[in-house]
């Protein structure tokens, strides 16, 4: 009889401390999940990325699948290492996280380039004060409150909280309207607040501003929880084809981080909820309609069609979102394919629409976003490429996000390799920007060749098990206790990203017959754009080598679009224009693209010193 | 040990069997609800009203109270006769309810004056046909379906089901067009659907309508399952008042039983939810703030001020209730007080605009609204007054509701009582139309004096245990087997209801300063006044005697004015003019209202014959 009873196996995770109890049926990733550690996993649980490698300190697992084998060496699975995806528990089981394997709390780019900006918020306030009802006077909290002759309407909640606080307040009070819509009230004198959200495939940035003056009172930030179901837009999209309510999931996680977001800015700003009277979020085509919940179905596939590009307006609540009872969350225009919110928020904070001459925006992240603005016509042609998370950290041997400990820049020099890590911790791995300086530095110590091949008589690099690497930490001084390496096969992979960035800007140009000469201004959004040494960019071929001062980077521009969208009406009526001007140049059938990526993956020769 | 364990009892209701477990604590009334059975209760289970009623079969139960030993006399209790919201079991126990206290399916009154109407809703069809998308063509679904240059919006859940329908019939469907939005969308060529209700104190009525023929498809009805929480407006939200969540549950309710109602209707009519693409609700204040979660507690006590009288667009969905995706509930602007959007339908559905005269409406239930038309000044000025449910057969020792076996006329003769009832079934009560002829005639025969006092010495009275009463229905061939009678106690309680309607008339000609015989149309509205005998409201001094011509029945007017508002957006403004030109007239302030009820009690002299 004891063998009928299902048996459960408890999983201990190190050293987070989280446990779960499961059936050994389940994956140590889906384990994961359940006990809340947020691993890394960028092929949505393929076996493939080998992110979310983890060690089995103690107890009997599922023996190594060929996936494993493919991804981990020998010496790896003797010393216990396995893929959270494809291993299960046989038994009651201790295992060992390393950092690189879990999302952590990472460093978020969270400002931009705000600019000028005349306030004036969709929503407004109206202050109120009037007599209270009385035998002679019944009319209706909503008539007694709206003065004009306008109609005003207002959602139930919105009518039930106007009911005790006019009540409490003695009809002194303010209301918070927009449009002809009551959207909220509080107390006299309280400034209506407005949440903006850059909602990215990797990363979440939240701003809450005071609506009236403008200003920033807080700022918050936090992984998109995502991650855990598919690194990029595709892997996630294909998780919800392959698992029934798996969009459903997707939505309630980004729902429930961005409704925690809120809490931290309120209490950072020391304010309530029914304050937030107005929201703004951005993200791409796939982040806006996984939010949303809008059909993926027909994104996922070719021709990659969106439900729609237009702006939204939809309730907080339907969102799961708490604020004021009738706040509306505005989701701003898109403009083809994966192109969607967040790219129009970058036009519209990074200055692009006042740009003297032709200008380029790039927004590099797990999808790279690139506008190249033609002043002339008032004209916008977009294109985004798959650039994947090379420069995230992902398929890179010791790659990490920008996070603690992750080498963000480096320089070869007759004394050995010199780095810099975030918050100046031991080494544990290499960020993007790291990795950009590593590859510039090999070329120009001409230890890596034109088509991306180290070279093995280097005296910069040593002979790995699996050929030449470059040797940045030794495991004596990591933060892992391992060797933090730079391998051939890495360099492949951020060849890859790079070549794929920079097959986009010269697809673009050629698309619109547009010499890179002509450019005026390169525009570089983003987080890791930020951080990103421009003249290696150069060196590698990253970028085009135009005139240093033509570039501008700008940080996190999509949330200060998101931002702007919240401050004024304006700015929503820009968007819009920009929505209409803007054409989708879709890449994957664009004739040159092919022969346009096997140039971007060639490593400029080193410039004669 | 056993003690400590919480007992249950289980309770069987007799002749519906069902079944519940409860806790001792949890008296019948509340036991009643949670089997699903629908128990009268007009004083919201205070002991007072005596609607539920049931006898104890068999089992222990708690020993009578007070209220119920007022109530119910020493042999009835002997009998084992008690008040469901008095009594809680003590053991596994049977009871018997009887017919009179239980809500069945009762008669409902649904049509109404329809009248003359130019059929151009909100909601329109807007034909498509357009390519699919392609490698070349990546507009987002959305655009591809909105032609014109104005900028649409749709719900996530209306995309969703774009998505799907457009893919499936090959870019060829209907839209759901509301303004802007697109609130649904169904296959090429069929109609989008409206449905109508009439959300009474009482009754609930609801149509389901072709928005673009204009055509009624189907017709369903029910009570309002609310009574089980108390007969009147007040007693409800008293109930409100006293039980945490208590509006929630009535909200809950109500909302639920309209959902069912449209299955009935789709089902009726062959159709699907998806293609009801608009709907439009009216009932009194208390009605509509409780169905749309309104706060109630301002309105419970005086001054009864609403949250809003104004008219109310809400999604479908945020009621529960299944439609098109997006589709909206319309709810008319009401007047002031308890006089709510019901009143104005009424208004709209009657002709009352298009009097040439100073017209009276008059539309009698549990509560009663009344509104004098000048058309001269295009104004409105409404009453409402608590007439009480005593025409509903509540207080009324064998009143019921208009359903089988209820006599609805009564004609005293030499040959002693005629009778007629719903359905020719064996008389179980007597329901309002029949109150007014008993009356009437007891007034003709001189059995009832102008103060309402039954005459002991009448041959058409016999003496019971409380003093004069008629013999309706003898037990030998009544459908309870117990004696219909109709008692001094009865008659004062249905004095009283006339008395308050009479009043109200009366009060608003005099707030007017209008003469009876200057009013040159009294339209009588509603299920208890279109089988009113109006000559014998006269005798009984419920109506005022003028020229009977000058009377019209409606029926369910409120339905009809509902129906109109889905069908026309001009009856919309409309009903938005007549809130605006109308005015509230609070009866309980208004000094000659006393006096104007000592008259109104008052039954007149028995005409000459």
């Amino acid at each position: 009889l004891g063998d009928i009873i299902q048996k459960t196996c408890r999983i201990d995770f190190e050293p987070i401390g989280k446990r779960v109890d499961v059936h050994p049926s389940v994956t140590l990733l889906e384990a994961a999940q359940q006990a809340g550690v947020m691993l890394n996993s960028s092929c949505g649980g393929a076996g493939r990325c080998g992110q979310c490698r983890l060690t089995v300190m103690q107890g009997k697992v599922s023996a190594p699948t060929e996936e494993e084998k493919a991804v981990l060496n020998q010496q790896a699975l003797d010393a216990g290492e396995r893929l959270a995806c494809r291993v299960s528990a046989q038994d009651d089981i201790k295992v060992h996280v390393p950092a690189q394997s879990l999302l952590g709390r990472q460093r978020l780019q969270l400002n931009g380039d705000n600019g000028f900006l005349s306030i004036d918020p969709l929503v407004r306030t109206i202050p109120i004060s009037v007599s209270p009802p009385s035998l002679e006077d019944t009319r209706s909290d909503l008539e007694r409150l709206a003065l004009s002759e306008t109609t005003f309407t207002a959602d139930p909640g919105v009518l039930t909280l106007i009911a005790s606080l006019a009540r409490e307040k003695g009809w002194v009070l303010d209301l918070y309207l927009r449009e002809n819509e009551i959207i909220g009230a509080g107390p006299s004198g309280k400034a209506p607040l407005g949440v903006a959200v850059d909602l990215g495939t990797t990363k979440i940035a939240a701003a809450l501003v005071d609506l009236t003056s403008g200003d920033e009172l807080a700022l918050a930030g936090a992984m998109n929880p995502q991650i855990a179901y598919g690194e990029d837009v595709i892997s996630r999209l294909t998780y919800c084809q392959h698992h029934p309510r798996g969009a459903e999931t997707l939505t309630t996680k980004v729902r429930q981080i961005i409704d925690q977001l809120m809490d931290d800015l309120v209490r950072q700003a020391n304010t309530q909820r029914e304050q937030i009277a107005d929201l703004c979020i951005v993200g791409n085509t796939a982040m806006t309609h996984l939010l949303l919940g809008l059909p993926t179905r027909q994104l996922a596939v070719s021709p990659f069609v969106a439900a729609t590009h237009l702006p939204m307006d939809i309730k907080a609540r339907d969102l799961g979102l708490s604020a004021a009872p009738g706040a509306y969350v505005y989701v701003l225009p898109g403009v083809g394919g994966f192109v969607g919110a967040d790219h129009v928020a970058m036009i519209l904070a990074s200055g692009l629409a006042r740009t003297k001459g032709i200008a380029l925006g790039v927004d590099i992240g797990t999808n790279t976003e690139i506008v190249l603005a033609d002043p002339k016509t008032g004209t916008y042609t977009c294109a985004s490429c798959a650039s994947g998370p090379a420069f995230e950290g992902a398929h890179i041997s010791d790659g990490m996000r920008a996070s603690s400990g992750a080498i963000e820049w480096v320089s070869l020099t007759a004394e050995g390799v010199r780095l810099k890590t975030i918050d100046n911790a031991p080494a544990v791995g290499l960020c993007g920007s790291g990795m950009v300086d590593a590859l510039a530095e090999l070329v120009r110590c001409n230890a890596l060749s034109t088509v991306g091949r180290l070279d093995k008589g280097s005296p910069f690099l040593r002979i790995g098990t699996s050929g030449p690497e470059l040797l940045l930490a030794p495991g004596a001084s990591s933060g892992s206790g391992r060797d933090v390496v730079l391998t051939q096969k890495d360099v492949s992979q951020i060849q890859l990203a790079k070549g794929a960035i920079r097959a986009g800007l010269e697809s673009l140009l050629a698309a619109t017959g547009t010499l890179a000469e002509d450019v005026t201004e390169v525009i570089v959004a983003g987080a890791f754009g930020s951080y990103l040494d421009i003249r290696n960019a150069f060196s590698i071929g990253l970028l085009p080598h135009l005139p240093y001062a033509r570039y501008r980077q700008v940080g996190n521009a999509a949330l200060v679009g998101a931002k702007r969208s919240l401050l004024s009406l304006a700015e929503r009526e820009h968007a819009l224009d920009i929505h209409k001007q803007s054409t989708h140049v879709e890449l994957s059938t664009f004739p040159k693209f092919n022969r346009l990526f096997t140039l971007g993956m060639q490593f400029p020769l080193p410039k004669p010193v």
